[in-house]
């Protein structure tokens, strides 16, 4: 197992192909990998194969791929699972999100890995050392979080367990860059991980405004879509507070950490704007853009803002396809 | 004052213009309406004028605005405050966010508001009853909190304080709306409101994840900007959720509210997944959108999805703009 591992991935194999497996497969076969699916439910790999057929015949009308018949024939179903997994360089579990269906699937598919595969699990909480402790392959297993669709929203989540070997993480990243994926490091384990702790954080605030009548559903959900969604779009929470006070996010910290840190509280939450959080923040944005570049950065922000807002003023009224 | 207020409205003073006054008066001027600037520094006026200027030219290049002479021949510059606010129909309130700065302007705006005029506070997360006590007018006060810019960032956020009159309500959201803003309320006053509680609780949880080393602050972004963002730029948190499960959002809490009130409580938060509060959700919006729908409401998220994955890959990559 070396950093040679990424271009030789030739062969995947989906273990479980409901909506997330489905996704999956049409991410590494557009990708020109070999595709083996394999479902405990015999039709769930017809079903599957439907799937893949019509949201690839979709994509091909916007340009997400080319013409979908050779994409479509590098996906083999499989009639077993050690048919599937045997032969794969690398093995996406994705079946439902229970300790125990992931435990057995995990154990089944221990038994045939081959030797050089690694083993990407899509738990969109659940951590690994909750079921691959017994695994003889555990050190080549990693979770591989995928947001659904994956094959229209490139964001995967990799979380190492405490067993798993470091040395792969920068190879499993690079494998899934070239499939079109924006990988992100997860350091260590955690409920929840990076995604679903963001959107968990934002869905309680909202479930307690909405509980606590302070707003309907449907203008909190506004609040979001046309507002903060808007600059979320691009831009993630730290790069949006970089450019949003004129020294940084070191600045914005300064006049709003106040504020943050109450609400934090109102909440019974601990707030770590602390001036070491905010510093070490602060360096690694600085790092990655300096200040003397930050008005440039600005100046691009605004023009994302204005295009998106074209491009708002072009749509029509979503809430017109309704019912 | 009554229904009728709002096509009554036909002049608007700007008080404070800095980058907020100066995107509201964008707004209104666009809409057709006279603005009139003030601030307390003369050369505030004449820097809002540059930045309304430049910022028209971007936007008609766009088709976000016709020609922007006329809009900027709407913009009147004023020397003194009752210059600007005593032939308004309604006062946007845009000066700095400090209790002392806001009750000091909105003394001096109470003693020259037409009787008939409306006053809308920019504030961002103070609320009125903390400035507007005192004020002969009070009944006439509310939050008018926008996003950051207003011309190009169409959520609003409407907070009565306790002495608002509610029957100017429903006028003060139709006029918003009459000049392109989609405005939500907040039916009672909290700190933050509900679009800086919003921001912080994902805030505060990325700061949390960063300070105690689970992501970097770039991985952390990515979450948000390449995964959660892709959604919330168009589906607020509960409809999102309505669509993630097959029979909507109570199917949904059934499967998730264990793991989101686990993530509530690690961060010694209180959730507010009550049967009780996720059945009012439910109903709200099944009467917006009925069980029967949501296949179809789905499909146009997937279509949504699609255009913008089609856009994500025609764009270039935006870092290439940095440094």
């Amino acid at each position: 197992m070396d950093g040679g591992m990424t271009t030789d991935i030739d062969t995947v194999a989906i273990v479980g192909c409901g909506l997330i497996g489905s996704g999956w497969a049409i991410v590494y076969a557009n990708a020109g990998l070999a595709v083996r699916l394999y479902d405990a439910d015999p039709q769930g790999v017809v079903r599957a194969r439907d799937m893949i057929a019509h949201e690839l015949a979709e994509m091909a009308k916007l340009g997400l791929c080319g013409d979908p018949e050779p994409v479509v024939a590098r996906i083999t179903g499989c009639d077993d699972l050690s048919e599937a997994v045997g032969m794969a360089d690398y093995v996406q579990e994705s079946v439902r999100e229970t300790v125990e269906a992931k435990t057995k699937v995990c154990a089944e598919i221990d038994a045939c890995l081959p030797d050089h595969a690694i083993l990407g699990s899509s738990s969109s909480g659940i951590p690994a050392s909750d079921f691959t402790r017994d695994m003889k392959s555990r050190t080549r297993c990693f979770i591989v979080h995928p947001v659904n669709p994956p094959h229209l929203i490139p964001l995967v989540e990799i979380v190492p367990a405490p067993w798993s070997d470091p040395a792969l993480i920068a190879p499993l990243r690079t494998f899934l860059e070239r499939v079109g994926q924006t990988p992100i490091l997860v350091e260590r384990e955690i409920e929840g991980f990076v995604l679903n702790r963001l959107q968990g954080a934002l869905l309680n605030e909202a479930f307690a405004l909405f509980d606590e009548g302070y707003a309907s559903a449907a203008d909190i959900d506004l609040a979001v879509s046309h507002g903060l969604g808007t600059r979320w779009s691009f831009m993630g929470p730290f790069e949006t507070i970089d450019l949003n006070a004129p020294q940084g996010i070191a600045d914005y910290a300064a006049r709003l950490a106040p504020l943050y840190t109450a609400l934090a509280a109102s909440r019974g939450m601990t707030a770590h704007w602390s001036d070491d959080a905010v510093g070490r923040a602060t360096a690694e944005r600085r790092a990655a853009l300096s200040l003397d570049d930050l008005g440039r950065r600005s100046a691009w922000r605004n023009a994302r803002l204005m295009d998106l807002a074209a491009r708002r003023r072009r749509e029509s009224d979503p809430d017109s396809v309704r019912g």
